[in-house]
């Protein structure tokens, strides 16, 4: 396999089967394709109870000023394979389209940075830093033995990153759109009601939870937490589900619960966020319109997961060097956004400053997901051109 | 056995396990105390699909005015029985009280009926009248196949009722506390909500369900239907589940449901508050203080199972030969009331006038379901009076 050839190490991946938590073989192929660029490969595997054992992969190569391109070979599962145009891991080629789970998120991203680390090679240009690839099997998963303990497990070793590019895609709608410079944090939560249970018709003995739900699911919606920020959009809150699983419409149920994540501006941290929602719960309790936890009822507040704090990189050399490159090669002036999900840069944003651009994301966790065999070429070489522009100010600092 | 003792007659009953839908021998019992005391009875089986077959009971006897005695031998299931004091259906006597499942609801009524039918047959008056037991084995379950099916089953032979007496328990705390002379009526449905699933964030490509369902919920129960009439406490609504089953915090779920059951005054008929329900429905589509039904979000009322009207009786007789027996037996001046749930007698209220006037209610059921025996000798006494009254009655508007 010619390793410049970002559509052949792409087919090559896509033919892994490495839905979470799996390698699927996509590590190994990884592996043979870098090792001869230089490379060293070590692939920790990390274990927590209760979740699955998971392979990561670290490869690193050259001195200088540390590069870090961190990415994920796991991919989510296909759905209903009656649903794809094509199979799912036959990584085909359609109409200028490579069709595959995983094509651009994120398979596609890994496949154009290691073509673009080949032809700097084959040009003789791989010495002007160190280069590595921070690769997890578990970003679509828990999210707790991928990228989070690789990279302490790195720093363990006495490496330090200077920057770090993340290979997620990126673009609303055609590549060049949307660098990422930073993310919204993320808090979820549960609002668990213990009424009263009884006869529908006796409610003065019972205490409905229902009232208390609806009345703290109005308080979190009802007020904006801010208008955005400078760098971040306005925060919101999506209430995700309320379960009773009473099917008796003849009884008032004794117990419900509501979850809610919000996605938060800069405005916050999780802490001062989640003395907030404490304040609107409270303010549902003692202050709705109907009749809400009579008496018996008691309002537990559980957060879910870990939360993640919003961030915003400050490195204008990192993020100078990826607009400009975007630029020379689309045509297009990047928007430097904090929109979206999270990702793993929550996690590399605690050990060196780090941006965010791949492909195009419309299709992803989609059936057909697919990439442009166009946009994995000018991909290669917004790389390619990235890491010149990059090592060059780097160089320009030292100097 | 001796039929006119109502303790030996109940605790023959409660041996008999008839958990809805099964007969559990109780039938077999009744018509073996009956017809020696000159009943005929027939036992009658209903059937629909998709619902259980179901014995009933009809047992009449005698000529002139006709009263019917109403009632369920069918029980609803023990549940755990580590939570009982006294096996459920051993019919245990303790501190003077008799335990079992059906104590109170409604074998306890049942046998007191018939030991007072018992003692007057021992005193020679059993001749005033025709007396009949309509009892059926399905009042706890889907109620399908019993008191509305055997209603029209005896009305095609020809048989007529005067005016009815239901056994169920009426009193709140203590026998004498209340008569039940009409029911509110009673109407459920369900509210579902399409959405359009999604990513938590990116909520501009979703449209959140539960932002309609709440909205649903909160105007449904922010205005009163009515402050009560003379004779009906106020129209009350209860939220009784909502359920969306999304497990995954970072998804905006594509559907989720409200369901609801209101008890109503006779200021509303099914109809009425269904365009009344519809209105408040419709009221949160377009008037919420957040956003609701985006452009996705449909809303679909679904009625469930067949609505009650609320009634009253107004057979001035009947409710005052009741009142006066219960006043006699137990020194108390019963409330005439509407309050509580349904009962068959919105069945029978087509048929004839109907009074109610069981046992106390308070344990019905719960774990360890029991009835203090004086009740159950006090119950006798009155029921027997009460007869003599009835028909006394008749036989002065007859003269």
């Amino acid at each position: 396999m010619d390793p410049t050839d970002p559509i052949a190490v792409l087919a090559a991946l896509i033919r892994c089967p490495s839905v979470t938590p799996h390698e699927g073989g996509a590590l190994t192929t990884l592996q043979e394709l870098v090792e001869p660029l230089g490379f060293s490969v070590e692939r920790p595997v990390f274990t927590e109870a209760g979740t699955p054992d998971i392979e990561n992969f670290y490869a690193a190569c050259g001195t200088g000023p540390h590069l870090c391109f961190a990415g994920h070979t796991d991919v989510v599962p296909t759905g209903d394979e009656a649903d794809w145009s094509a199979p799912p891991f036959a990584a085909e080629i359609r109409d200028g389209m490579l069709y595959g789970r995983g094509a651009v998120d994120m398979k596609g991203g890994i496949a154009a940075f290691v073509a673009a680390v080949a032809r700097r090679k084959a040009r003789g240009e791989p010495g002007d830093g160190r280069i590595s690839l921070l690769i997890t099997g578990d970003e679509e998963g828990p999210a707790i033995n991928g990228t989070i303990k690789l990279l302490d497990w790195v720093a363990a070793r006495g490496e330090r990153f200077d920057a770090s590019l993340v290979g997620e895609p990126t673009n609303p709608n055609a590549l060049g759109d949307m660098i990422k410079i930073g993310r919204r944090g993320s808090l979820s939560g549960t609002v668990a009601v213990k009424g009263r249970q009884g006869h529908v018709a006796y409610p003065h003995l019972a205490d409905n939870p229902l009232r208390t739900i609806v009345a703290v699911a109005d308080r979190l919606m009802a007020e904006p937490f801010d208008e955005g920020t400078a760098a971040f959009p306005p925060t919101n809150l999506e209430i995700t589900s309320i379960d009773t699983g009473n099917p008796a419409t003849n009884v008032i149920p004794g117990r419900s619960t509501l979850t809610f994540n919000i996605r938060f501006s800069d405005a916050w941290t999780p802490e001062s966020l989640k003395t907030e929602v404490l304040r609107r719960v409270e303010a549902a309790r003692t202050g709705g319109s109907y009749r809400v936890g009579r008496d018996a009822a008691e309002i537990a507040v559980e957060w879910r997961g870990r939360p993640s704090e919003s961030f915003l990189t400050r490195s204008d050399d990192l993020i100078a060097s990826l607009s400009a490159s975007v630029a020379s090669v689309t045509g297009k002036s990047p928007q430097l956004s904090t929109t979206g999900g999270t990702s793993d840069a929550r996690f590399i944003k605690d050990h060196c400053p780090v941006v965010e651009f791949g492909l195009v994301g419309q299709t992803m966790h989609m059936a057909d997901e697919r990439v442009p065999i166009a946009d994995l070429e000018a991909l290669t070489e917004i790389y390619d051109q990235f890491l010149s522009r990059w090592f060059a100010s780097r160089a320009a600092v030292a100097a």
